[in-house]
């Protein structure tokens, strides 16, 4: 990330001649200075048709007028481009909301990279179905929420989540080893703005202890996924993967222990990409500009 | 491996107080000198009894007999701990059949590993559907079979098959990116013999062309695994996993490009562990002492 | 790490016939369950002698005796063998003194690790030439001690920090991305005591700024490195690196950025070898029984 | 790689407003189909102004004129922005000259992936200083030139290399573990144009036997490094490094063997980087646009 502010544009469109030139073009004529800049062009598959996907930093000051009538100015560029687009200002921190339930790995580790100012986000709150790390976010000056989730409430839980997701105006929620699932209208409600972490490397062992799956089936690696959550459980398009060695001589709690070393890596390597804007979805895929 | 003659003995039973102490033991006694030992505790898991696992090089000079006099001398102790084991001799190169198709990666990989004595084994022969190596096979004053393979003939090819690797007297198949399902009375023949590098990280992506499905799945990682074949495709007991980083960027031939370096590489550990009696089955598992 | 209590017994000796033998049938005799076992043998170099290196856990309450019996009813045979060796007991912890400045990443990881008992260590104290974290460490319930350097006080902020160390009687000191020197004499004093993390992949950039040498020389990977400290800076013994890809696009802020994920993950791993006693020292290198 | 016909432009010049729009609107305004394009603005250091690259991707038959026409055009454009720049074909396979001593992995791996038009390159000759690959060379349909080194000969036989260098047309020379050292002329007459891989992770382990100074020093990763290669000694710009993880029980030999598996496959994706047009130099570092 850049130290001077600067907007970033997001965009993706039908694949045709110009796009750039276009683009580049209208930054060009404000003297708009590009820190940075990725596309990539998707060929399609199976008769669809190829699609453009782009990404660019501009330098704040070097622009003659603010987002706002960037934005303005850009409307009718896009509309002929037939663009999907945003543009996002360094200067306008995104607002993540955190899930937690009793692990301590992620929290610990996402809280570490926001007080050094590593992560430019706000946490408006913590939000847990226990209240183990009540003291711990409280001391970091975060408020926290004890929701607690059981058969008999699922439903209101979810409204209260909801509720306290709306309340703290947040854009982007992580689920950081959050163990129950969201409600689907919540996640429908959200697309590409619920982040979860889950312990395996998916599409191998899907849902519940992963780890115990991958000790049964004798794998020599195992991983984590960060993806973005949708109805459809552990199905949401991938941001990011790693794995690690194991071998013969690892039980299924060293697998946990080795696990959590690269899930939190991943989860904040796949936030970082998503409150970058360098994530781009395409259908149940993603293109990451890192 | 050692540059001396060493003998391997490998071994697992059911586990107990004082295995390692009765086999150093009978070592010691006769002077063996040990170049490098290793052991392993399976705790078993839902009732079952845990397992021990070793795996004991000893100098074969250090020692007043021959193999088959160790074999002999160490048979009562074996049966008092209920050893299921073997004793290989450095000296005596494992005999490797090498399977191969029209894609070359894994071939040239492995012909030069044997050809720098990289890799201590005897190559009797190389079978493949195709003949399109066979020249650059023979070049190597290796023997070549072409053994077709169609709807029709599939029965008499797999009998050619096991009668080339008879009469080859074969101790290893390895199925170097050999494109046809070997046929399961082979696999019973033969357990723990046959080896096949497939071209996904298991368990995912099972079966047919598993870049097109991690392409579609859009995953962040591709992977190869070596594994021993049974009769259920791509089930066997794991020997070794890798996996390389892609991106979005990287369409399925791309992918297929990157597969070959983790596919080779993977193969070619995987063949060297169970060559130097690295790898202990255990159930639908491996013990690998690498 | 298993959860029954067990001793570590870890030793080291010239290489002869018998050894394994020889030890593991005492434990046999006194009817001790080997839990895990690791065995090294050193063939030297340039003259030297082979050394041998073992590391055994036996589970406490196999053997009719406590530790100290071990101990004693051990010294004849360890006499006997030339074995440099020690016991440990899993349920002694190891007492862990942390040194930090100002950078947070290796200490909440290492506070998290601890909190939730995944590393089993005790930490008498804190200390740091900053009061930054101050407040988090005392949060924590773990006594914050301030020790300021500069210029002038050299001399007696190390003689303070000795007499902390003395008075937590510590036995492990962790310098947790402290950016003071350590005194000589009190390196001298704690050999294998004192682990460093060094913001390299050592021998590649010693000393200060060690990301602003690797963003100078164009490499494509940057690394971390866990080692002994030793009156010579960053020339002691390596008990664990990783390394992690960047490309052109990095600036050393991105450099410092990545390279935080590897210093904490191989200070972790390298700490949690050293408190298992997986590390034995060989001259200036180290042999680690993961 | 696409599989249909394009153009490759890689340019650089000093950073300034609408590079980007001025060079894509050059392409767009003739109709050109930008395939795949890759940006990076290089701030510079220490007083240095900003340096700007870029690498673009033109379908070949999008444009109404061929390359000479393209280049032709462009001139003025280029000028304009004071780029540093050229056009390659894709139909114009590089010529790379391979040199090789006794070794074989790198050589049965490059011509593995020529034979399988996996790498699009013409290898118009491969010349050593040993006739070990004669045989295997030439069966490859490849003339093989035999160019003996000792100390005697070295001022002719660097003449005899650079005479066949020039005689193949090559642009491109790739010391495939070539174990002599290539005249400072020759170097300085091809700058950009010679590959080495050199067996450590640069800049650690300069010079010979790498692998002996890292066991030596007991790191634990051992690494490979592609690089250009200059008058001096493994100091030019690197264009790929990998590493491998060993331990104590690796002997030297053990290290040689783990690291032919990393050198062969850092020498090949640095190689195709370059054959790509991947590679621009920036004084003694490389941007990589893969």
């Amino acid at each position: 990330m850049h130290s001077e502010r600067f907007y970033t544009l997001t965009a993706s469109c039908p694949d045709r001649v110009g796009i750039i030139a276009r683009v580049s073009g209208f930054i060009a004529e404000h003297q708009g200075w590009i820190l940075e800049s990725s596309y990539h062009s998707d060929p399609g598959a199976n008769g669809q048709d190829s699609r453009y996907f782009m990404r660019i930093e501009v330098k704040a000051d070097s622009l003659p007028f603010p987002a706002a009538e960037f934005r303005r100015l850009f409307t009718p560029i896009a509309a002929e481009l037939g663009l999907d687009w945003k543009l996002s200002d360094s200067a306008v921190k995104k607002r993540v909301v955190v899930m937690v339930s009793q692990q301590e790995h992620c929290l610990y580790d996402l809280l570490a990279r926001w007080q050094s100012k590593e992560l430019a986000i706000d946490i408006p709150c913590v939000i847990s179905n226990h209240d183990t790390f009540k003291g711990f976010v409280e001391w970091h000056g975060i408020p926290f929420h004890h929701v607690p989730v059981n058969a008999a409430n699922k439903a209101d839980a979810n409204a209260e989540i909801a509720r306290l997701f709306e309340q703290a105006r947040g854009d982007t929620m992580v689920l950081a080893r959050y163990m129950q699932i969201i409600a689907p209208e919540l996640c429908a409600a959200h697309p590409g703005q619920i982040i979860n972490i889950h312990h395996s490397f998916l599409p191998s062992f899907v849902g519940a202890r992963p780890y115990h799956q991958a000790h049964q089936r004798g794998v020599k690696l195992i991983g984590a996924t960060c993806h973005y959550v949708t109805a459809e459980l552990d199905q949401g398009p991938i941001i990011e993967q790693d794995v690690i060695r194991i071998d013969h001589s690892d039980s299924v709690d060293d697998m946990v222990r080795y696990g959590k070393d690269i899930e939190k890596t991943v989860l904040a390597r796949g936030l970082r990409y998503h409150i970058e804007d360098r994530v781009l979805s395409h259908g149940n895929k993603t293109v990451v500009f890192r």
